[in-house]
């Protein structure tokens, strides 16, 4: 794995590349930073150059000032891609990723072979995401907006791998599937304002989210994308039902549910991820 | 003031007593204990005998095994006053006290004179408590139920004062309100168990909140007893709108709105507050 500091969009972006052939750009989520994506990296190596960044905020990018959400992580992506040289690549995300794939389909369609999405936020989630049932696995949204809670899970490495680590293990479905690289994370999320990179996130995102749940989403054009979406069979997050609108946003769907995973496919069974993904951009004609 | 230690329903409660009249049972809320009425109590003390118990999981009283809920807190307060050999005494709460009001209103309404509640959930609050733009609000009480939510904020006292601090002064109108308390209740929820204790609270209330927001609550009695409250103008946490249906749960109301204050009226206008609570037990014959 080749690991490089890009500058682009005004910061600094630490970004680890992989393989060879056609390129792939691999979005992660919070609690995660590049190495997420390592086990599907080291599948997919003989058919694809793999790109993965840290977003900013996260693992050794540079941080953001204040908020910053998916149109300000698109921004920073498409930038990155200019200084690379990229015209033309396939995206792969969850999470976060998901929700920055979907701003950059919408700004650049023309340079996206296809899209790639493990369990996302996508508007046809709409008022369920908030529902009274829902509220014990959607408060760390809320929590992450406090002036004050990096400096409270930050404070010791004891707390920050307490909060982390109940992530990676409450969302999995495979608990042990973060094992070989919890301390790793907890080492990268006690990095100078890595938590609250992450956290920037949600700040910037609450807005649209209570519009989601009021129903109130903007209308926004279809994508034409070839898309596939590997829905997770047991994500306690985003509950498998929440499929059912992803043909109103995307118009070109190839989805199927993962079995015997959780919020994390990519690190619960990466074997099976890997075969998916390469299978898709196979496909679609992008190998 | 009067400090004692009294042994009832199988644990022990401490509980504080001052004044000489009738008597009146002051039910503290989260994050709270008894001391949060010293400011009320100086006031009524020459009008009535004030009783102001730490609940269980509080202060310096016993600790619940386990959820620690209204039915449960209410159970408690009974097998107090049995012990005291109160027959008859008139009750101030809010918050968790305003709950564990409710119900010892439905169990045992020959045994009390009269209720004074300060901001505090009822049914009618119903499913704006739970609206997408009361999430950045609500969290805590997911927050609560979390199984290592105690030992994150009770890992050294910084991490105690931040979050107990936070609530005192976001949920007051008059930020400087606990100032003078603020080093007595971080050392009081950094007590063995105290934090747990808390959040006992919200693991037990936790179906029926999400009951009420569904719009599911059980139908239940209403209650005739005399009833005073007055609620506050500022209360981040319970708007004044939330007041309308106050009258459907409350056959005997007397409500008004307190102003230029928050969720904290006995402490934050302790003049005001312990005003309105003589003179609501005037009206009604217990002085």
């Amino acid at each position: 794995m080749e690991h490089s500091t890009i500058a682009a969009n005004g910061t600094s972006f630490h970004l680890v590349r992989h393989g060879t052939g056609k390129e792939l750009l691999l979005l992660h989520g919070w609690p995660e930073f590049w190495l997420t994506w390592e086990p599907v990296m080291t599948r997919l190596a003989p058919r694809h150059a793999l790109i993965a960044p840290d977003l900013r905020g996260f693992g050794a990018s540079g941080k953001p000032a204040g908020p910053w959400g998916a149109e300000d992580h698109a921004a920073d992506m498409l930038a990155l891609l200019d200084v690379l040289d990229i015209a033309h690549i396939g995206i792969i995300g969850h999470d976060v990723g998901g929700a920055v794939m979907q701003v950059l389909a919408r700004r650049a369609a023309g340079r996206i072979a296809g899209l790639f999405f493990f369990d996302f936020v996508y508007p046809g989630i709409g008022r369920r995401m908030g529902e009274p049932d829902r509220l014990n696995e959607i408060w760390y949204q809320s929590f992450h907006q406090m002036e004050w809670a990096a400096a409270l899970i930050g404070r010791s490495r004891a707390a920050c791998g307490t909060y982390i680590g109940h992530f990676l293990r409450h969302w999995a479905h495979r608990k042990e599937a973060f094992d070989d690289v919890l301390e790793a994370f907890i080492d990268n999320f006690l990095l100078p304002g890595n938590l609250e990179g992450g956290f920037a996130y949600y700040r910037a995102a609450h807005a649209g989210r209570v519009a989601m749940m009021e129903g109130n989403s903007p209308s926004l054009p279809p994508i034409a994308i070839p898309t596939a979406v590997r829905w997770a069979a047991h994500d306690v997050l985003f509950p498998t039902a929440w499929t059912d609108r992803l043909g109103e946003t995307f118009t070109n769907l190839d989805l199927s549910i993962l079995p015997a995973v959780g919020h994390f496919p990519h690190r619960e069974d990466p074997d099976r991820s890997a075969a998916e993904i390469a299978a898709f951009f196979a496909r679609i004609g992008w190998y």
